[in-house]
């Protein structure tokens, strides 16, 4: 049975990225060697670290002002990174709380100086992307999250705003064409759109370093990685490489303009389902909702596992909603084709239809 | 031609490994779905993250005061995230200097409290591990690398000490039966003996954590990923995966036992060879000889490139010696068979025979 894969991540990459990632591990390129044992330093991964940095600079249209690093740690680790290295401990920087990701990269920041959390949708349970705040030149940088993976909030316009611009891209990097150059500093983990678990992308404009006055560990500092051209220790061979697969296959379907329209009709598509049925409801505020995560609730609750189930027989997984919302997540990331999002909605009117 | 492969790290692992990880790049286990597509949160990895911290301990023979974590960052992030940890501001900690991964330890360690460098051996460019020395209980711990894979030392007996010892055996972790019991930390990077390059191995002593007052950053925590039982953020899924495949071969083998056996006959081949040769010497003092990294120089530097195309004629590859040393490298992990390690010495009889 054909399996359609709706995980929010670890998730879908495109089936031919997985067949060449397969060949690497017991024969890179006709070497005789799997790409996993041969040497960081070497000509044949060097070429991979390269041509993947370029490829992300290319993707993002972003110039020579800004550097591309392959780092460990998810984005977890850039929650403290970030303001060990930007913000200094007599400065104060704009948060704001779109949920579980934003709340935790707070926490962290609050260990270095000063944070102000500027807007909240906390109190609606993060359904919604609060719009209304102001950030001031005198704070040391304004930190968003422009996708919400647990709530399916996602932000469709860049802010504009006086102080650098940092956000965290985790679940929407390369979805859709975006203006990168509005950013002083993007992260994101590699696991939804770019590859799988173990790297994590940092692309930052080198003017925003240098700024804090600190000792910085070694391996927290961006400088470090910057100087080494990321490859100060020895980076994650593997997840990068396959990072660098997927990101040929982005540039080969037509870029993240293709990708964004691809993403818009697997949107649509969904969410016209769930607005027609009396059955399901969508969890985010309509104008707020991520063309990535789709996440919706079932009205009579005792019947979530009935519907999971049932789509389970179908091949469909994955769609269980995180604990924190309930209901279903369908996570349509730039790998999920439309096939598979119409097999959902198809799933969901025979499951509305038998109940 | 068949490969010989004694690159330093990334570095050779089983063939059966890698068929078995090749395999789960496509489709896991018959499940339909690659492994680095599933959740991380799912039955599946949870049963590999699980087995693979479990095999961990049974390899090592260690109770339940230990906890076994992956790690990301590599060893150069358990540079500082030991002492961060362990190492009071007030406190001081004892450092045995045996050469670069040391030296950048005590530099991270400088950041967070007091360093005693009890011994090092830079004198004699890092040829011999420093055994001279005495560290005392006010000692908050004391940090030693077991195996110097740039300068082909090692360390044969753990000290006995009576303060906290932790070490960093990156490079012959599982290689022997060793009283790792009497370690309270152990680290590695996974690339050498374990796995490939993306995850770290952290085994601690809980009796060790919890004693110093500073707010040690989440992700920089070990109670953190305790607490979640190395799943806080979403692990090197992969990595990790390709880490358990070689530890199910290591027992498969015969356990640390059976690898000492097989890494001590290689050894013991190569350093014949080098003794023999009136072409070649050794790098390191005899009595501290790695049994993982043999490295030996040419009489006549001129004639190095050479040897290095002669061996490359051969199959025989990854052979050339750290920057800093020079000369040549063979790195004979638990991997490499011994008809690699005849296969260098033959091609170091042929060359010197031809000179």
């Amino acid at each position: 049975m054909k399996k359609y894969n709706f995980s929010a991540g670890p998730s879908i990459l495109p089936k031919e990225v997985f067949a060449e990632a397969a060949k690497a591990v017991t024969d890179y390129n006709g070497s005789g060697l799997s790409l996993m044992e041969m040497s960081h330093r070497g000509p044949e991964f060097t070429e991979i670290l390269t041509g993947a940095r370029a490829k992300i600079k290319a993707l993002m249209q972003l110039g020579d002002d800004y550097e591309v690093l392959f780092l460990q740690g998810g984005a977890s680790s850039q929650f403290l990174m970030v303001p060990i290295n930007i913000l200094p401990s007599n400065g104060t920087a704009a948060y704001v709380d779109t949920g579980t990701w934003s709340t935790k990269a707070i926490k962290e920041a609050k260990l270095f100086g000063g944070v102000d959390v500027i807007a909240s949708s906390a109190e609606n349970g993060f359904n919604y992307v609060p719009k209304d705040w102001t950030v001031s030149d005198q704070h040391s940088y304004l930190h968003i999250t422009t996708n919400n993976t647990i709530y399916g909030t996602e932000m469709h316009v860049t802010p504009l705003v006086d102080c650098p611009l940092v956000a965290d891209m985790s679940s929407d990097i390369f979805s859709r064409p975006w203006d990168y150059d509005k950013y002083d500093l993007i992260y994101a983990g590699a696991q939804k759109n770019m590859g799988p678990a173990g790297t994590t992308l940092v692309v930052v404009k080198k003017d925003l370093l240098g700024k804090v006055d600190r000792d910085i560990p070694t391996m927290l500092d961006y400088n470090t990685h910057i100087k080494k051209e990321s490859a100060f220790n020895t980076p994650p061979v593997f997840p990068i490489y396959v990072c660098y697969l997927t990101l040929q296959w982005i540039e080969k379907m037509g870029g993240p303009k293709a990708m964004a329209e691809r993403n818009r009709l697997k949107a649509e598509a969904i969410y016209k389902a769930i607005d027609e049925s009396a059955l399901f409801e969508g969890f985010s505020a309509e104008e707020d909702r991520s063309f990535m995560n789709a996440t919706f609730t079932i009205k009579d609750a005792s019947r979530e596992k009935a519907f999971v189930e049932f789509c389970s027989e179908r091949g469909i997984v994955g769609i269980k909603g995180h604990r924190s919302v309930g209901g279903f997540r369908a996570s349509i990331y730039n790998a999920m084709d439309q096939e598979g999002v119409d097999a959902l909605v198809e799933a969901m009117k025979e499951f509305e239809k038998g109940s």
